[in-house]
């Protein structure tokens, strides 16, 4: 932490500032600038009472933090990849480069099993599909809940592809953990840190999605929540951010992925469906995840998109999703990845 | 719902788009313009299919919504402003202007029952403090939980003061209610439904803060959630958005007032403090958000900002409280208001 | 500057990134942390090398500036507030809070000095007018250009109100401060600075609007091009930045009028016409301004809103500003400033 | 032009909304709906009084465009895409990706040369290189202005490859067409419409930056400007725009690409070293917006990175680019481009 002094700060203020910080448990170090001082205070900070506040002593103009927030989730504790196993054959992080596909929600078993067979088909290694859906407005489909759990279990059993589905609260974190492989943390839960600690506990894989207003630096403090209860198996999921540009339903931030490669070991994915809210802008969008370095994609695919009980427009036809998966493959080898 | 076609659209596409809006249940409406077509679909769209989906459709340019989202939020159906009790003598939404104020966490009996009396003796109307604390970090203080309401329970006893405090999660929403007058919903979870469901089935006043990334229809959607299932008694709070500033943590979207009390009969408080993050922009914030029509503020008060355990450089000290509260009564009068 | 090298830095980056501050003429110092060296590069920057590319260099995590990178729009180097004349009895930045008001463009010379008469008897103190005109598409209104100018001097003339104006480009910059008392930068100019400088070096009291994506820091950016070529006669105006919020055209921020009290000496006033985007919106937010500490506000008034060649839905009608300024002086009261 | 009326809003009101329409020479069509009546206004508003203001009408609740404001930039007047012919055998927009590379800055003779040659060998088409330098502060280096436009000229001529500069007013214009084969319009310029009208006027290639908090539609709009003064030799770029994300300069918004691929038939490129402000950063993002459907790349390339006089820590080594550029091949072929 360093400590920016005012130019006009006193010696008496100062003096309370290098106190304070050794009543703190730091080592204080100060240095003598042209305008003004600047004391260091020297110490790990995590797990110990936080100098930000030292902003409101006297004489202080700010404070600067040097030490990233994140233990557990940094390249600083772990250096190499981490590969999260998800079902015999399918792993995320490693060579391969993963497909997720399915609808955004389980409508029907006739729906999930068409959807299944078909992203199976054409190259899907797991079939998503959302049993509790958080949507903007309460009078919209809220999904099939259990009954929607057990609809994906059987599409499992059928397509044989392991399933990933939302979890929204921790009272029904267990239940959704019996029937789905991955569990997602959606968007608007990104800072649920009660569900966070929560999954952190279960010994399932967690897809964790990034918040549509946090910072980087937050999505790896969501993490290090449930690394720290123990789950080491996290995948980290980009899905856009809000900006002011309208066209998009969100900004698609593919810059997230080379800084999360610099910062954390944790293998990253990319969602461009809820990115970008319209399926013609998916392709595309998918080609430069891949290349910008992701370790797998989530699209969202309907058989009938223009019915979908929620999110139609941003749906792929299993056609589309079969031709771009197609394309796809140029791209994960110019990746030097393998599909 | 406006749909527009793209110009080149053929007949047979328009033809189509008319028939999926019949088949349902709405009432199509052509006009043809200059350089393209214009569907109407006529028919109350909440509890129905959305037709945003039709974005799909071939031929099809975009969808424009044109009613809006929420009902019981709206003036549409209650024109007469929301008033809510929180105890005998303390309503929000009144002519009174309220002052809720306190620690950003509750720390331990001395600290809080100091705080209840100081801020009592300057003129707030409701206590504030954390118990569950929802913090970025897992290794900061996340609030002393049960211990906290107890303390709360106690420094309004000895105070005299409604507490407010923030529930984080379904599971402990009703331990929270019996020990608090208002039920915070924070920024973090501001969409998180399935705890908007729960407080709504509660017999508690709501205090919904703004999602930091969410826009003021998500807000009047998320009121929604809590007013649809039967819990009338809500209060918004506008405590900062996310933007590109750096120099507050936050930036006050004040503008939300005028616009709050153009679409919604809920009353509308300001959380300066969380808002800019430095106690020393909270006075000016203060007078603004009364002069821009607020029911109320909501502030942070620490008698030792400097030892806070969480955000301490947000907080006011007492002195300071009470020398803010002194000026703002100038401005309340100027707002037709009372304190 | 503060340079922080990876923890897994070798000695040998350590002396190069010392050797290259001593280099630039620096004086290095270091700070042996827990986890990670930093070097300290004391010296004052501006006008020197910047330091930043030092982050190019091996070992090398980031570089934290520590300096503000402006002198003369900073309170260090003058602390006293800045008063700018604008005409005998019309100052911006003392005890009277000023109010600019008028329509987006110069439309007539029965427009403009229809409304020049109504906004003084309203109790204007100085005429706005747009003569050359920045519009978002080349088929809207740009303007009345030269003439515009003749008929805004023509309406200072009746109504005895000193005028401002916007300058687009430097070639036109001398022709405006002709006629004009103060010369408008725009919000889309806010960083053209080749304007800026060529303001700088006329005689004219300037008018600097934030552009709509600057950060405080930027916006006092451009006010040192403005002083540092000589003109020392300047005026800051908050007028919106761009957020995802969408019920307003801009967010107004008014937190940065404390946040500017803080660090500059230059008045401060405020557009809420620009900012709301809604005629509805601006009398909460003029009283919000004033409140928050602003030196004035800036009104659009047109006598026929709905007849504007530009920006009609956020003109006050003469009848509704008059009215607005009434109210409005129970909060310059409140404020201790003066009307 | 949708005109959507208050559900309250009386028959005189519509009257008056429907005269008004007729009034400015729009054909008027009124849908009855459940809970409240929309107007549609037939006709083409480009070029004739906009109808926004009728917001201002009692009764109105808001106004909703349905026509785009562009004409010239969009598809549905020229469906092919447009390819801009730079030199012989250089050209922007067809079959072929075109890398543009070069220092942030002309530093001296010996700089640019050294790298024309280095950028040449590794694959570049075009050269850039900054002669006017927009800079935020004041004290830092601004351009070697015509000093920097001769030698610029001079690198073209010993590398054979064609120049790209950027023109900061419209004075200087002319000077900057004489010497440089592509006029440049930087980010902070993108809304400076005088010289958006200039650039129109001149016979050179245009590339356009989008400013950094322009959404698209508006991008188009300044394209217009442009297209409407007579060029159409004009390319758009995509530069990174601003969010609360910290840990990349801007956010390079990727999905851009596909959007203006969809709605106008001008070619586009990717600047990734502005976009993301670390070199570091910069062949990931390179390789992602050749796969999102970019005609080409903008890259900044310096000797010697830390010795830049400006942006330094985002320019490439020549050696670094040289193996980027060997990378970005296999992105190429899988794009279905050619280099």
């Amino acid at each position: 932490m360093i400590i920016v002094m005012k130019p006009e700060s006193s010696l008496k203020e100062k003096e309370e500032v290098i106190n304070k910080i050794k009543e703190l448990g730091y080592r204080p170090h100060v240095i003598h600038g042209t305008t003004r001082d600047v004391i260091g205070a020297v110490g790990d900070e995590r797990g110990k009472f936080v100098l930000q506040s030292l902003e409101y002593m006297s004489g202080v103009e700010k404070v600067v933090p040097i030490l990233k927030p994140y233990k557990l989730a940094s390249k600083e504790i772990k250096k190499e990849p981490t590969i999260v196993k998800i079902a015999d054959g399918v792993s995320i992080g490693d060579k391969k480069v993963v497909v997720i596909a399915g609808p955004c929600a389980v409508e029907s078993e006739e729906q999930i099993i068409k959807v299944a067979l078909a992203v199976k088909a054409a190259g899907a290694d797991i079939l998503r599909g959302g049993a509790y859906k958080p949507r903007t407005s309460p009078y919209t489909f809220q999904g099939l809940k259990k009954e929607g759990l057990k609809l994906l279990a059987k599409a499992r059993k059928i397509s044989g592809l392991p399933v990933v589905t939302e979890v929204l609260n921790p009272e029904t974190a267990e239940l959704v953990a019996e029937y789905s492989d991955i569990l997602q943390i959606g968007t608007r839960n990104a800072q649920n840190y009660e569900l966070l600690k929560k999954v952190g506990q279960l010994k399932k894989p967690v897809l964790l999605k990034r918040g549509m207003s946090m910072t980087i630096q937050e999505l790896l403090m969501s993490a290090e929540y449930i690394l720290s209860e123990g789950n080491r198996s996290l995948i980290l999921c980009e899905r856009g951010i809000r900006t002011f540009e309208t066209k998009t339903r969100n900004t698609l931030d593919l810059s997230a992925i080379p800084v999360l490669k610099e910062e954390t070991h944790l293998p990253v994915i990319v969602d461009p469906s809820h990115a970008t809210g319209y399926s013609k802008y998916v392709p595309a969008m998918s080609y430069a995840a891949i290349a910008a370095g992701a370790d797998g994609i989530m699209i969202e695919v309907h058989p009938e998109p223009e019915k979908a009980l929620s999110d139609g427009q941003q749906s792929l036809t299993p056609e589309k999703f079969s031709e771009m998966i197609q394309k796809l493959r140029a791209f994960v080898t110019a990746a030097e990845r393998e599909k």
